[in-house]
């Protein structure tokens, strides 16, 4: 292959690689392995119908073409998305450093410590703006946090009431969100005028926006107090820019906090992706869901930071869960809770001032030329009343490079950020059609709402204003953290390869960046043309008719592909249509989702080599034929292994009226051999994050595509600002979800072309089963398919080795850190194991070093079962070792130092130092701290 | 000051760090301290005639707006500049990267074994692809590599004749260049059709070109041959990508070759910068000029990297310098050598075949079409013959978007590059009013010069072709550094401050990046403007009349500044002025370059508190006065002084008919508050890297513009591509120098205003105060001016310490890694002491962490004065210590592990390590290897 095909770039094993690789499994080319590994009932034999793959140089530039038909306009729209300055330095050596957006979920916290103390510093700042006491570790956007404190409140709540009501000055698309959510839940959805209107007299809940969409800034805490009084909690949807100068919904009685940190130089994207928080009083900690980053100690008794309260979430909990979230935005949130550390409460406090002087001089301007403004208070977002003339106005503006907010045909909405200049002003004022204005102007904030409390009083927020020290806390942070720029993150199912940074590069560019999801058509018909192209390739390789981007998760595409089922079957008369099979063997994942979707979930056994098991299928599918909705399975399985049942599943499913249900998280083991859409199965959400190369992030942003068959295709996720509760939910707040990622898939696709793909897949393939090969002997591998292979992973099976000898795969783990490698899935799917999935970008040096330390672990192993080593004391339960143990002054320990430093094989230069020792998780939980601890926890 | 200000970003220390700072050193304001500082006699008290500061976002969209006024064509000029891809993940990992482009030159070997070893693969390279055995860490451009090759065939050559010949088909810039320099050294240039014409009967060197300008390859060999017989060596300017296929200048017989690697990845930049090469064959490396890295050893002789043959270089040479090179093109040879990396041998070589691909087919279409082309062998140009009409067909071509080289009325020159696609080749027929072409090409390469040598066989050059390899290695070798993203790097006089995202991002836009130096005024209106906007900014900062920014470094400044002199002198008939008087204290460079413009130097001594010694220098103006051409002094001088004297000085020397040159290497001690072109100085160079922001790059690019009165105005350098070898010299290949980073110094400028750039002077010369005050108890203060202040630096004295003790500056040097440090100036301007200059970027915080450092070194010093620990084996003689070391299973050493790994004060978990122990630099002079050593050499 040539240099100049991306192709030879991203996959990592070249020809030599190859030929070697293809000896070690017994086969003699890459087509006669998947031959061999693919059950020919699901193989698909054609060519993607793709575009023929683009060098980087021309994708980059019909990426440029693109952007160039996106109009960037001074954005006024409000809603939830404002314009902000990303500080250059947080924008370069966070979102576009490798060492942060390759990382992956800080499940291994001895190697995450700089995230997650990045994360630390996002849910300090939330608690403080709020004035709660505690916020997780961000949500998906601003709507779905609204609707999962719905949930929330729905748990906590002593009412017996269905009804959840919300303000009728609520952002629009929160309202959709809210309500998608509550239909299949059975909540009743009350939007109700709270300034002029009564509220019911039961409900379970309230949602209040502060300022509300019109702009409006009243004081809600008589509305919290009559709320609270009918056993209802409260949640305000607050905007952290102006919680600097409001008094905190803390301080008035909120229950919960939500709402987006976009506003805190993270750019609009055209709908994302952006950081939503979600924060709870206490008391409610344990029933927030989403990931919480916590603070515990290490080996040494030394703080140390982790995920907290695991036990809460959905992968553990699984159809008990009250939220299927799984991913946050952490890369997002990583940089909202950087801009608060560069500005500081000073810095923030005079964003907002200025942001609220400029909608003051605008207000003041708009009424001096006799322009009707709602005498209320405000913040940053003006409502005018031009009656019938609305939509000239905001025609005007936009004609002036100016975008406005339409409420309806007689009122605008105009909404200040810290972009806004007096020169917008101007356009804005003569849009309106009123002479500029530059008089004296007063404050429109209530003085009985004033903030009077501090916030951001920790150091971190006072220590990192001048560029040379914000640089340095973000290279000493990413130093602390392993990601894929240091070495292989073998994680199976989460397919952790190249993100290339010719897919990544457009992510920052202004006219993909600075767009706001709700700017006219005309401004945006590149970012659309490339959504259209990058939906029906998708569709392409997954052979689909139909897919939408909305929903910015995987588990936000669960949720969407379980809803078009159930709207399907609502469609034809069987609303009675409940029960979602789940085979045992299932991300916990798929069963939050189905509870989210109003089903009831069945689970279906697995046999001894992992697949299926048809025969209990069978049973259940007769158990419950009549309410049979869909079967929701992961292929090939969640076990790594292509399940020859496949095809026989489907039509069982399909006699009885159900629909199938293929989650796309292993669709990186298909592509190019075979399409979920023709071996049987009417919907897939895939994830884009995994097969597609959108970078991790650290935990997020991810993207969950929802493909469907032509029958479901009316019930793909609509426009959260159309109509909405109908057979077309609001997944996400914004129409395409994070758009502004989407140029990453897209390169990828245009780069890779049909061969590239399909040559990855074989690949990927032949790496896990090279890997399989080589530890073969060293570890039993769990589950096989055809001819003893396995697919794009492979399950290294621990629990002998741990019964005989203690060692745990938490040990080997750990271990691996010492090795410089960040250790593979632990105990998914099956407890006691370690999966897999090497992906195609590893070169054979890579898998070597791999394969070679997991063996030197399996001796290491072999030493401790001799008695050379006692069982409490080695080098494995003594893992990672940090490079101030293996310098201490004493060596209590039973090994060499040598041996704990610098295993075989280690390059000793270059070897990656973890910061701390390892970490006792059930400590934090017992003593639950959310937020940055003290400087002085952390003296010697 | 508001967080919108960049100058709060920009400067360190905020307004209480200022108090607690201003409190230390006893002054009541930063402007009570200047008072009390800066000599009234020099004193400005106006504010700078600047624009008002901008906010990043503004600077961001002015250049936004400069930059659209510039057109990106597809550039076939060729003549040494040609489009290039540059992988992305170079751009983003290197030249984009903090780690990369803020390290500083490697003097500190063990803390610099990344770009060490980057640029011993770039030196690899270069001796690969040339067949020669040594080559240098780059040059500047190919006209100053070409330039030196010049002066070093003149050193080695036995002839005694004068003449040097050169190819008339060789690059007219060059031509030019060489010529400038030959001029003052009495060099006789004569310009040879060497293919045609006779060569003279003596010479001492020959330059040809390979392939030539008009894009012929030609067998020189015979050439070589005749010049070797009269005792002339010869000098081969090749195109690196042309040897992939072509005969080596090495087998040809080429005793030295020198070029551009700008196509090996590095955008065009309007001209730069980009790194020149310069090799030799064996017996040469130690004439050879510039920076060398060498394999030398660790303590524990295990192979490390460090500058080899320093002695060699003008800063220990002076007047006995045979070249004033000082920096090198450090960031892009190391992008240059990355990109040899990540294509390899066969890479490479399937680019150089697709680029002469293109060019054979051009050629072909041409001829088909009925032009005539020249019937000569070619690579990737092709010269056509359209008598009359060669304006036209340029035009028409850069109306299609395709500039080409309009060689005369009568030819025009086409060149392919990596970029060029079969669309292009249809522009360029389309100019030319042929007919597209689709035949069958054959190659047009000679048959006989076919290269059958391997090159680039180094497994680094085929270890990381995928971008998952190449990501991992950058991150490896950026880890084993110690650059700005660290800490800080307080090296006195090398004003190592904030290189701010801002200012940095522009460098990678595409209107600047890939516009060629020599594309039509009409394409380059931004560019241009923006220039002249710098030029006019630091003439006003400087209070000179006119500022030429072509030198592409600080030696070059010098040299244009000195040669503007001599071209003054002798505009007024005064050829007999040839001395140029040098302090003792100055900078090696300055007596350097003094030769090289032809000038005698005369030194004039320093009296004992450092300033010069005005009785001695009016002894020696009395000995010279009839031949004294110039002073050249350093203000503040290179004691960190603001001598009283300079004013008295300047008038001295003028009264005796001489010029006064200021280096402007301290201007950030000034800006602000006094101006060289105000206080009696004729000429000044600025170091852009220095005030001004440009990042050092790990040992360059550097920008030197020259700046003067407007008497020498007329003298400053002029378009190497018009009239040459006038008065007004070519200084560099392209007429603004280094254009591509000019942005860096605009946004500085733009961002800072008047109030900022003086604030900023104001807290470095505080800082500074600052530093002393807290150190003077521990360390020596060396001289000071006025109230016992220092300027903006300060020397610690530690000969003291050094004779009592034993322990060294390279001791204290070593181990401040150990806590966490860069070094400060070792042993300049007086041996034994270092020197500090901590800048105004560096916050308290971090002023204190140093001082804290030194203070503790101080007291380790005590120890070994004490006798507790051994003069040869303590914590000092025994730094840095690396985390090998510490964690050996053995430790023979007096003091504990902790007390080597983790002295007071250092942050454990962010620990920086360097990868090697203390390096023998004079192992490796003794055992010159100058190329990647085998991977074997690093076994354990």
């Amino acid at each position: 292959m040539s240099v100049e095909q991306f192709a030879t770039r991203h996959i990592g094993p070249g020809a030599d690689d190859e030929r070697r690789m293809l000896e070690a499994v017994g086969h003699d080319s890459i087509d006669e392995l998947m031959d061999a590994a693919i059950p020919e009932v699901i193989r698909w034999h054609g060519t993607l119908d793709l575009p023929e793959a683009a060098t980087e140089a021309e994708a980059i530039a019909e990426l440029r073409a693109l952007a160039a038909r996106n109009t960037v306009a001074v954005s006024m729209i409000g809603l939830g998305y404002h314009g902000t300055h990303t500080p250059a330095v947080i924008r370069r050596n966070v979102l576009e450093d490798p060492a942060w957006y390759t990382a992956y979920t800080p499940y291994q916290p001895e190697i995450s410590q700089g995230r997650l103390e990045a994360l630390l510093n996002f849910q300090t700042m939330v608690t403080d703006l709020t004035g709660l006491a505690t916020a997780n570790a961000s949500m998906l956007d601003e709507g779905t946090a609204a609707a999962e404190a719905m949930t929330l409140a729905r748990r906590a709540s002593k009412s017996k009431s269905r009804v959840y009501v919300v303000d009728a000055d609520a952002l629009p698309q929160t309202i959709a969100v809210i309500t998608s959510r509550a239909e299949p839940l059975g909540i009743e959805v009350r939007v109700v005028d709270v300034e002029r209107d009564e509220l019911p007299g039961e409900f379970f809940g309230l949602h209040l926006q502060y300022p509300g969409a019109s702009g409006a800034v009243r004081d809600h805490a008589g509305l919290v107090e009559s709320a609270h009084a009918v056993g209802a909690l409260v949640t305000v949807a607050a905007d952290l820019l102006a919680l600097t100068l409001l008094r905190a919904p803390g301080e008035i009685g909120a229950d919960i906090a939500a709402g987006t940190t976009q506003r805190f130089g993270v750019p609009m994207g055209f709908g994302g992706p952006h950081a939503g928080y979600l924060a709870v009083r206490s008391g409610l900690e344990r029933m927030l869901p989403g990931r919480l980053v916590g603070v515990s100690r290490d080996a040494d008794g030394n703080p140390a930071y982790r995920l907290a309260l695991q036990t809460r979430e959905q992968h553990i909990r699984r159809e008990k869960a009250t939220s299927n979230i799984c991913t946050a935005q952490v890369l997002l949130a990583v940089m909202a809770g950087m801009y608060a550390v560069y500005h500081g409460p000073d810095g923030l406090r005079e964003i907002a001032t200025r942001t609220h002087a400029m909608a003051a001089r605008l207000a003041a301007g708009l009424r001096a030329g006799g322009v009707d403004v709602a005498d209320v208070a405000f913040f940053d977002t003006v409502t005018a009343r031009v009656p019938g003339a609305a939509a000239q106005v905001v025609a005007a503006a936009a004609e002036r490079g100016v975008n406005l907010r339409l409420v309806d045909a007689d009122r605008v909405g105009v909404s200040c950020d810290e972009t806004t200049t007096l020169a917008h002003l101007a356009q804005v004022w003569a849009a309106f059609g009123v002479p500029a204005f530059d008089g004296a102007v007063d404050a429109a904030l209530p003085v009985d709402l004033a903030r009077t409390s501090d916030f951001l009083t920790h150091p971190v927020f006072r220590s990192h204003h001048s560029e040379t020290a914000m640089l340095r806390y973000l290279r000493r942070l990413s130093d602390f953290d392993y990601a894929l720029d240091r070495g292989m993150i073998p994680l199976g199912s989460c397919t952790m390869k190249l993100n290339a940074t010719t897919e990544m590069e457009p992510v920052s560019w202004a006219e993909f960046a600075n767009v706001h999801p709700f700017a006219p058509d005309a401004q945006t018909a590149g970012y659309r043309e490339m959504i259209g192209q990058l939906e029906s390739w998708l569709a392409e390789v997954t052979g689909y008719d139909a897919v939408s981007v909305q929903p910015n998760a995987g588990s936000q595409g669960e949720l969407a592909g379980l809803l078009a089922i159930r709207s399907y079957h609502a469609s034809r008369g069987e609303t009675h249509r409940d029960v979602c099979l789940i085979p045992s063997s299932a991300h916990g994942t798929n069963a939050a989702s189905a509870v989210m979707a109003g089903m009831r979930v069945v689970v279906v056994a697995c046999d001894d080599n992992g697949n299926v098991d048809l025969v209990d299928l069978d049973a259940k599918i007769d158990k419950h034929r009549d309410a049979l909705a869909a079967i929701m399975v992961t292929y090939p399985s969640t076990h790594g292994v292509y399940e020859t049942g496949i095809a026989s599943l489907c039509a069982k499913v399909h006699d009885a009226g159900g629909q199938v249900y293929v989650d796309g998280a292993n669709l990186n083991a298909l592509v190019g051999f075979a399409k979920p859409g023709r071996f049987g199965a009417d919907v897939s959400h895939l994830n884009l994050h995994k097969t597609f190369c959108i970078p991790h992030g650290g935990g997020g942003p991810g993207v969950g595509p929802v493909a469907v068959r032509a029958h479901l295709a009316p019930f793909l996720p609509g426009d959260p600002l159309g109509a909405h509760a109908d057979a077309t939910p609001a997944i996400s707040a914004a129409k395409y979800g994070s758009a502004g990622i989407l140029p990453i898939p897209w390169a990828y696709l245009r780069m890779m072309g049909a061969e590239g793909l399909t040559r990855a897949t074989g690949v990927a393939v032949l790496a896990a089963n090279y890997v399989a090969a080589r530890l073969r002997g060293h570890y039993p591998v769990l589950y096989a398919g055809n001819k003893g292979l396995v697919a794009h992973e492979c399950i290294l099976d621990l629990r002998p080795l741990t019964k005989a000898t203690g060692v745990s795969v938490d040990d080997v783990a750990k271990r691996l850190i010492d090795y410089g490698f960040h250790a593979p899935t632990m105990s998914f799917p099956v407890a006691g194991t370690l999966m897999v999935e090497p992906t195609e970008s590893e070169d054979l040096a890579e898998l070597d070093r791999f394969c070679d330390a997991m063996i030197a672990i399996r001796a290491e192993i072999e030493q401790v079962a001799a008695g050379q080593w006692p069982a409490g004391d080695n080098p494995l339960t003594n893992a990672p070792h940090t490079a101030a143990m293996v310098s201490g002054d004493e060596w209590p320990h039973p090994y060499p130092r040598s041996v704990g430093a610098y295993p075989a094989g280690v390059d000793r230069a270059g070897k990656y130092w973890p910061p701390v020792r390892r970490i006792d998780g059930a400590y934090g939980d017992r003593n639950l701290v959310c937020s940055c601890p003290s400087p002085e926890a952390f003296e010697d």
